[in-house]
């Protein structure tokens, strides 16, 4: 199996969103020195990442066709499959997580949430059912999910990560600003807005 | 200046969740092996994190004091002084961070929000007034913001950050999933999950 950097998979769906505004322009071909333009990596990052996902060559000052650079990225980071997922911790992050349309286009179905907090029991948000922390495991089963969003307050994220392991969950979105411990096969993908803050503050303090 | 990169600063924010933490709990005193194994780095990532950041220098076998590891770090991450930012886009994911209560401990003082949707204005969301769209300007002037934090839809990403770095923003912490396209000497920190989800996904599929 061929390896990609995290930065390398991070940048694959920045290409579609570019590639899937270009068709909505009517742009049929587009060549490797217009994406690099466009996007701000170097041309030889373009041919490269492009050439790792795609099963057509490009062909040099021909340019690359638009709908199979789409079909090959959509392959490539499954968003033609499905994934299901559930939430736990319905609160103001978790909320507005339930209420991107966009994660379904992207393979990621979220079957159901989870929260502890009375109020929000059998509550729908985003369409989907909120349902009592206690029924986690439960809910997990009858989903088949695979993945755990996870967007509890710190304190639980521990607790909670390590149950629904238990229950089976093979990948965990984690929210919350803590190191998981979990088993080395599970796949653990950090969203940290404390950590990307630091950086902003750090740089911007560097330029005064 | 000493030069800091992108994964250690994003771990400071780590190590001072955890100090706190173990103030809370009475704790005074931590050595680097326990930092270690708790946060899952390796020793020597440890020390020579907690180096780069402190005046007082670890004694080996002694442990370093709590409460100055929380004065270093606070100090470092600018948690002690304070930036004001402008939020542009009060939907759901800029609703959330409005929400957020953790910011201003961390420096960053959301004044306002500016958003497009006439229902939304002049609402209050998480304590901070809504303005009209069309007058950011004014806001970012008056609020003396230097960091907009960018949570419009995709479409209008770019010219929304265009107009806020004319009227004098050095930094976009940037929500929106595009490339933007902005001075050298702007600061630019992308948060994109789309690009995270797909990172998850692709380690997921390859260890089924």
């Amino acid at each position: 199996m061929k390896k990609y950097s995290q930065n390398q998979l991070e940048r694959y769906p920045i290409y579609l969103k570019y590639f899937m505004e270009l068709r909505e322009e009517g742009v049929d071909i587009v060549s490797s020195p217009q994406i690099a333009m466009k996007l701000g990596y170097s041309e030889e990052q373009v041919r490269k990442d492009l050439q790792a996902v795609s099963l057509v060559p490009g062909r040099p000052k021909k340019g690359r066709q638009v709908a199979q650079l789409i079909e090959d990225l959509e392959s490539f980071l499954g968003y033609r499959s499905s994934v299901s997922a559930v939430l736990a911790g319905a609160g103001h992050l978790g909320g507005a997580l339930l209420n991107f349309p966009a994660f379904s286009e992207m393979g990621l179905e979220i079957a159901a949430a989870v929260d502890e907090a009375p109020r929000l029991a059998y509550a729908k948000i985003g369409g989907k059912v909120v349902y009592p922390m206690e029924k986690m495991e439960e809910v997990l089963r009858e989903s088949n999910a695979s993945v755990l969003i996870l967007t509890v307050p710190s304190p639980v994220a521990q607790e909670v990560a390590s149950r629904a392991v238990r229950a089976g969950v093979k990948a965990i979105w984690n929210f919350a600003p803590v190191h998981l411990e979990l088993p080395e096969s599970i796949v653990i993908e950090d969203v940290n807005l404390a950590s990307s803050l630091a950086v902003l503050t750090h740089r911007l303090g560097s330029k005064n």
